[in-house]
């Protein structure tokens, strides 16, 4: 069917980021197919969707999350780090079946969807569960099989060929919308030899991998401690980044570790809450860009953030490196867009199909009601998005040229079911 | 009437900080007449509401912001501070009239109202303006004149004047919503004699004031470059904080001057994400919580935020400071909570009507949906709030037991009016 979309305003995040005034997009078989003014004639149109007084932009990529641990969303607040894990997160995962990471991510997956996000990484166990609930419900996602190799061999062996038989089945599936990667948890949690195993799977694959890196202070002293070099250094020194690479946090850096990441293209998720909550600290994401280094935006899990609306995240890059730095032109809102959108679509390794809307890209979009109040005056469009917006406005979301929420509703998961089940699923775990 | 809202999830705010699930609040002639258990017999009550799978808690108190400023909501982002002051804000600022203000105004209290906000202090000109929408709209609010005093004696004289007419009428108006201040807008505004008359004023009226301070550590230095001391002991000297002071921002203080502060039980107005978006800083938040000092949080103006949803205040004050200090237990969620609240009411001295849910107190209360997906599982409310509510989720509103706002529609002024009047008049302004 051949759908066009007329008198919105037209969120490119094209090279140029335009904007286009009462104007259409168009697509077709899941791809866009015209962006630009209304045309003169739509007769060549079987639907037409009329969206005045709205924003239509991307879909947002959310390049870091655990879905599942939405289940333990406000469980463990204001601890710090080492006790929240201890005491309350690992514990808790420890209880985790396939069952409950499919309540915990279908709540996120709704989440995500009703507040935007279109495309969301992640990184866990039970992936199959994962996958098959982000084929069900529409959505795009590179997912990896996140590996702790801090166990007998013969553990870190099993888990490795879980990880890769994951990555192998699914990617391309689902009509393309899924993808995988392959994913060591983080230098501080495998073994140097374990990491080059699983680098060594990633080249077989033909796979991208994804890592925890130097989210806190405590883990870049461990690294040096262990291996007498930080977290960038280790990672270059064990082949990592010769794969194209995703690191999440990459929060305390030095220069140095700076042009080691430029040197390799390595790709950057920015989780600016989760690193505020946990108390991780703040990310040099405005030396990043100065560097051309690709910065994206994660939420991290619903546990330290406490939701996965990454419009909330777009606005914290661009006000925390501000002030913080006391620098008022820092990460400006037309690059906070990209880091949502074109950067997270870079981050993932694919730009040429989604992140902004040009033809011959997919079609993942939304739809913002910006007749509210929010959004007035009606003057920079890109300004209210960043800086006015939260993820409740966004109306209508479409994947591929389907569209999966409907006026708010969520049109492929049901969310009265996934909320009954996930506060069922919450309700076996056993607590202290 | 007598009115009673059933089975609601119930935050009271009150000394203990106590939860309520399944519980009921009542009111009468607009003061609250029970907070409890469902009592046994509803036979006294003419309206029951059912508030089933809805958080039910005090309106919040915005503490500092320019609500006519909404007219220039994403006209000017991301400049250095001085350049977005003189070229951007002041040249159009200086063409507001009354009418600007109303439409200005208008905009902010419908978004204040929808987003959860029953009581503002606004610091503005032609406040008999915003006076007249505050009676209008039902809403609850603290007033002040903002003098500027970088004018001749004889202008000076007349704002003063103005500012103590303004506050002489309206203290007490509306049924005692609007209450008044008296607002010498910063010591780098105003002349050291000129603080001191409006200080004897504010003694002659009873009123308490209200002033910006040491947002900018550019402000700090001129203070110290024209007077010799940094602005907390200068307006110390100055006599300001022997009357009850409210002061915007206190970003940049020493220990000596959170020392004074503390002495004089000066009440904060904390405006985070305007520091952050302005680069003036980060506020020393938990020193001053340590320190016993009222902090409250404010939006600041729209220009510097750029929304008015103080649910998104409360997520950064909880957030930023743990962050930057690399403390995760810092302001704590029930803080956060305390600060958009009671907090709120302390900082404008009105902590014996509003601010908690607590019998004999002003009926102004928030219904939040909380059977959505960001409240699930369905733990810890006071979490949930804090760290995965938007303003958006706020569905009804009371202020002195009228609704104002039902299911996100605002009863008491016309929403598509004054989108359309707020546009009107921003394309009446000239642009450079």
């Amino acid at each position: 069917m051949k759908t066009i979309v007329i008198h919105a305003t037209v969120l490119t995040v094209n090279e140029k980021n335009e904007v286009l005034h009462d104007a259409a997009i168009a697509f077709e078989n899941g791809v866009l197919t015209y962006v630009g003014p209304i045309p003169d004639s739509l007769s060549d149109y079987e639907e037409i969707i009329n969206a005045q007084g709205r924003i239509v932009m991307p879909g947002l990529v959310n390049t870091h999350g655990h879905t599942a641990m939405s289940l333990l969303r406000g469980y463990a607040d204001d601890l710090p780090l080492q006790e929240w894990l201890e005491t309350k997160m690992w514990p808790l995962e420890a209880q985790f079946t396939a069952e409950h990471v499919r309540w915990g991510t279908s709540l996120s997956i709704i989440e995500m969807l009703k507040t935007g996000t279109t495309t969301f990484v992640d990184m866990y166990d039970h992936m199959d569960t994962v996958a098959e609930l982000v084929a069900e419900s529409g959505m795009r996602a590179r997912l990896c099989r996140g590996v702790i190799g801090l166990c007998p061999p013969d553990v870190q062996t099993q888990k490795l060929e879980e990880a890769s038989a994951f990555a192998a089945k699914w990617n391309g599936a689902a009509g393309g919308r899924i993808t995988t990667m392959m994913s060591p948890h983080g230098a501080y949690t495998c073994p140097p030899d374990y990491i080059e195993r699983i680098v060594a799977r990633a080249y077989e694959l033909d796979l991208p991998l994804h890592i925890h890196m130097s989210e806190t202070e405590w883990e870049v002293q461990q690294n040096v401690d262990d291996y007498g070099s930080r977290p960038v250094e280790h990672l270059e020194k064990l082949g990592v980044f010769n794969r194209p690479t995703l690191v999440a946090h990459a929060v305390h850096l030095t220069d140095e570790e700076l042009d080691i990441m430029q040197k390799y293209d390595v790709k950057v998720s920015h989780n600016p809450i989760s690193n505020l909550k946990l108390g991780s600290g703040v990310a040099r994401v405005p030396d990043m860009l100065a560097k051309g280094i690709c910065v994206s935006l994660g939420t991290d899990s619903s546990a330290s953030n406490n939701n996965l609306d990454l419009f909330e995240e777009m606005k914290m890059a661009a006000l925390l490196h501000k002030g913080v730095r006391k620098d008022p032109v820092a990460v400006p809102a037309t690059e906070a867009l990209r880091m949502a959108t074109i950067y997270g679509a870079e981050a993932i390794f694919m730009e040429d199909r989604i992140g902004s809307l040009e033809v011959g890209k997919q079609a993942d979009f939304i739809v913002i009601d910006s007749k509210q109040v929010f959004f007035q005056p009606a003057h920079d469009p890109i300004s209210h998005v960043v800086y006015a917006a939260s993820g409740r406005d966004v109306k209508d979301v479409y994947v591929q040229g389907v569209q999966l929420v409907k006026d708010g509703q969520c049109l492929t998961m049901d969310e009265t079911t996934v909320i009954e089940g996930a506060n069922r699923m919450f309700a076996t775990l056993e607590k202290k």
